[in-house]
């Protein structure tokens, strides 16, 4: 039973295979393998766009870092909200990679910016001519870090106003597939048609062992994004292993029904937990995350039993009544089992 | 015939057998994996040095530009060669990852610093007080990028001088397993015993699949290079891969068998090819690398049956005499055969 | 009738006076000129401080920035007021100078940090290790944006929450004499004693033309500062005229005098205002700017007669009833006359 | 006898009359001051360029690192002289404010680049795709730090390399004043005319207390260098005092008339000084600086006499025979009298 995180899951057998299979003979370096061939022009069917520009980075922070380096100044604003990974995650990632532009942080419940409070933040800054940051971007985070989705028409809502103020917009999609699933949406509906102009396309939290794709829907953006990625020492070498991964997740739609069993998990784990008693939601279950809230006395047999999450907020103290309701948030991947839910909800029922 | 660089190669089966192996179940992220245990410990043996901290990341450009940073400030000289990998061949990540240092170019044959030259680098900067960079650190290469080694007498030479003005040394080891092979020196011997205060371990080129490690000989620089790694985008979250690339490589000397099979290629490549006529080197051949010139009737000979090298500079054109020599760089890899070897000099005798 | 800012005004006689007396015959550069051993001295006798380092630069932003990339590392957190003017004023200066150190807001009224709401600012970031960015260093504006000053008390409060978690702490004292002023501390009470490491000790808003001076308390960070100071451009060459000006302000009690004369002013204006019909003051007024509500009547009167200042915030209109009270900033300097405050009060008062 | 630098002089009277006469009542800050709208149309006409972009900073380093940073990627190649000031002077600035960029040197007698060797060294970056750092641009000083001058003929031979590759060209005009003195060209023949797009003009060498102008041809350019020169704190509140300066340096040919002053006193000096036994010039003498070579006795006498000026290189030592030759470093200014040369000269011939 572990829920700590999707990273704690192994990589799927279908990407372990196609690395394997990637490992024969030589094959030209840096993105010039002829298996990346392939995982462009799969990523620009996918998405509807054939001019995208398509990269692979072998982690989620540089595939973000990346992409904000190449849409706004370093004397830019970059709007994102108060929970996102930019921002909490990345040990100032952005900053280094921005050469010092501001992350501008937005209010909005579960995770989720509300085109209200992007218009108050964007409209803020700026206010002072030469004197403040100037306005740079906006970032938006699908699924969100508290297992919430925005619809199409949600994200078109903020790009829309991004794009009153003549903004970029990049989409974190560490769990794109997730969102997809969640949603229905195409994945064209998701982005460039919702006014995203970058999209950070997560693999490695869905089943692949380490690769990221940075799709960049407007390709006059593609040549600094590749000096950045080799100046950031992104560029692998052995590229064929990253294009491997990538060709493999995108192949039968194994990245949809990868997020879809970990979306499933979790929709049967939150509708279990709400069946116990003295159990309530966070935030509601929109993706592979469930953040939920149970007495200390499910915590302490679930923990005895070897589970493995974390107390969200993590300041709460394992040390108290029985009866007293604590916060946990639990991430299922592709290989969370419904055994793996039962069990584990068995244990918080007592 | 591919002798394009190491890096076209594949990866050694032992590894691939690795990753597979360390695919099972879920494992903690972010180096906290049960296999990073045993690569520390591994390393700290091999290296005689049980204080060492030790990192892992996937590209030969992070290992080197982390390492940096580490150790010179922003406005520190990082003296090294005219053709070191830092200078030439990686899109100033080391300017980018120390925030702006000045890379002072030394001079010496075969792409080896001299220490007369390091002196001479060393001594002429700093000599302005405020209004100059000041002295910041020493990189050497080790195997070079004209594939020449040093031995443990000559880095101690160097990390001497370094030594003199108070300079820490840092070692890009991308070919290090090579130039063990070729030396014959212990790992120990040719670094911290010698004067080396952090080691790029380098795996990628020598039969991994993208994994480098970054040995650190006084672990009161380690947190800051977890810090710089992290917010440079180089943590990975399924570490485990990395981890167990790194434990298959160290595990039976496989990282020792790779180069010397490499090494042995290239000596049997420079061999032949001395033996054929018209025919010289430009270096040293001591490790995995020829540097050889040869008439362009061979060039053309061997480029038609589709033999992968670089012309070596690049700016030599094939248009011209059948008998003028050309220099080439011929890059041997673990998996490079005897008839690999063979097959080409045949085509270059003609 | 100019109350825009302080940095309107003109400089002190005395200050322009000494510039001339500077301007003879030869002298040593880059902060060997005599005059500026002769700053060193005064400024440490004035802060008690006889180890302190001391450098003068010609700008507030320069002062600011720069005694911030001593104190935090690129991957700090920067714990300030979110109106502070590192945050709100210097176009990502301290970004830029700190390489990429994130500003995290702390809330408080009249643009005063208090110390529980930095504790919890502090004690938030941190929570993640190595995923955040990592506790840095806080700095604190004294007098504030707001025109209210912080008694030692108050500062050594804040410091000590600073301490608590082993972190730096400056002082933007671009208003520093104003602060002292209102508060009868003396500048080692106010600093050091309360636990300030290096403050920014305003000159140019204050009746210099262009002179700030940073004082170090610690002099084991003066290198780095002078290395900054250099690599950032804002070394003089022509140094003795920082010098002669920061001599002359620090001459008989000048900066106090001067001070006193602002803090004054708007203590008259303030007064005034507030027996005036309809009228409010948005902040308490303790230094040299009063923040006042009038109505929209006196505030076309005044704008009709010439008064120069703002509205603040910015996005209030002028356009709208003439009863409703819209807010300003009006800000006194050294050469605020009575007849100046007298003539704008009879305005506002219709 | 002061000839260590020009920036030992002090600050003409006409200089310091302006900053006083400027001193009176209220002024716009940041560089909204009237003054500062005649300094724009008197450069503009000056140059001949109705559209430039005119800023003032307060130093020659910000000058030229912000000009650096708008011509620039980070990721670009700054072509200058080995000797160039950006390159031996600065502390790294020119790193810092392009956020990393990296200066490639070029040889050429004198300190000055030849075409062809410009040529060679562009032609060598960029050969290695997105593995090198890429083609940024040009940057030429004239005067040169070794007393000599370019012609706009020379000027425009190296600007049309730089052209033929894309690049774009600055000048490190410190000394501006006097090459075109001793060129007798016009600004504009110097300048744009041969393919210059942005010059630092300098003002505080030449008997200003502290200001540069940065003229920048094409406007396009110049929002951005507004937003450096804020974020690297360089904006002038009582920007006034920085205008005033410099509308009395372009009033009625001051800037020329003290160069010329400055030059003759250089003529005059290498005249006497070549007329002395055992002595040479190390350069030839074309602006305002002589390097001469003469006997140990002569800088024995000259010092003990309390003459100011540099051994250059730094490295010759005044122990040893008096009748070897040690070479000098000899800076005249506007201040420098004829006394002041021949008192000198005589010392020198003893």
């Amino acid at each position: 039973m572990n829920f700590a995180s999707d990273n704690t899951s192994a990589a799927a057998p279908e990407v372990m295979a196609a690395l394997q299979a990637a490992n024969t003979g030589y094959a030209a370096p840096y993105g010039n393998d002829p298996i990346m061939d392939r995982v462009r022009a799969k990523l620009r069917e996918i998405f509807e766009a054939p001019e995208a520009a398509v990269y692979l980075v072998a982690t989620g922070t540089a595939a973000n870092a990346l992409s904000l380096a190449i849409l706004t100044q370093p004397w830019g604003a970059v709007f994102c909200h108060r929970n996102a990974h930019v921002e909490e995650d990345e040990c100032g990632a952005p900053e280094f990679y921005t050469n010092g532009a501001k992350l501008v942080l937005v209010e909005g419940a579960h995770a989720k910016m509300t085109p209200e409070g992007l218009h108050k933040a964007i409209n803020f800054i700026g206010r002072g001519g030469i004197h403040n940051v100037q306005r740079g971007m906006v970032t938006i985070t699908n699924a969100t870090e508290n297992g919430t989705v925005f619809f199409p028409s949600e994200v078109k809502a903020l790009a829309d106003v991004a794009r009153g103020f003549g903004l970029p917009v990049h989409m974190d999609g560490a769990r794109f597939a997730n969102a997809i699933v969640a949603t229905g949406a195409t994945p064209a509906e998701m982005t460039w048609k919702a006014g995203v102009d970058v999209l950070s396309f997560g693999g490695t939290k869905n089943g692949c062992m380490g690769v990221e794709a940075v799709v960049i829907f407007d390709p006059a953006r593609a040549r600094e994004f590749e000096l950045r990625r080799k100046r950031g020492g992104h560029l692998f070498s052995k590229h064929r292993f990253l294009s491997a991964q990538m060709e493999a997740y995108l192949t039968d739609g194994l990245w949809l029904r990868l997020a879809g069993q970990a979306n499933a998990a979790a929709a049967r784990l939150s509708s279990a937990l709400l069946a116990a008693p003295q159990t309530s939601l966070v935030h509601p279950c929109e993706a592979n995350a469930v953040f939920a809230a149970f007495p200390r006395a499910g915590h302490r047999r679930a923990q005895a039993a070897g589970a493995a999450y974390y107390l969200w907020p993590g300041d709460q103290s394992m040390e108290g009544p029985d009866d007293e309701a604590l916060a946990a948030r639990l991430v299922c991947s592709w290989s969370t089992t419904d055994a793996d839910v039962d069990d584990f909800v068995a244990l918080i029922r007592g």
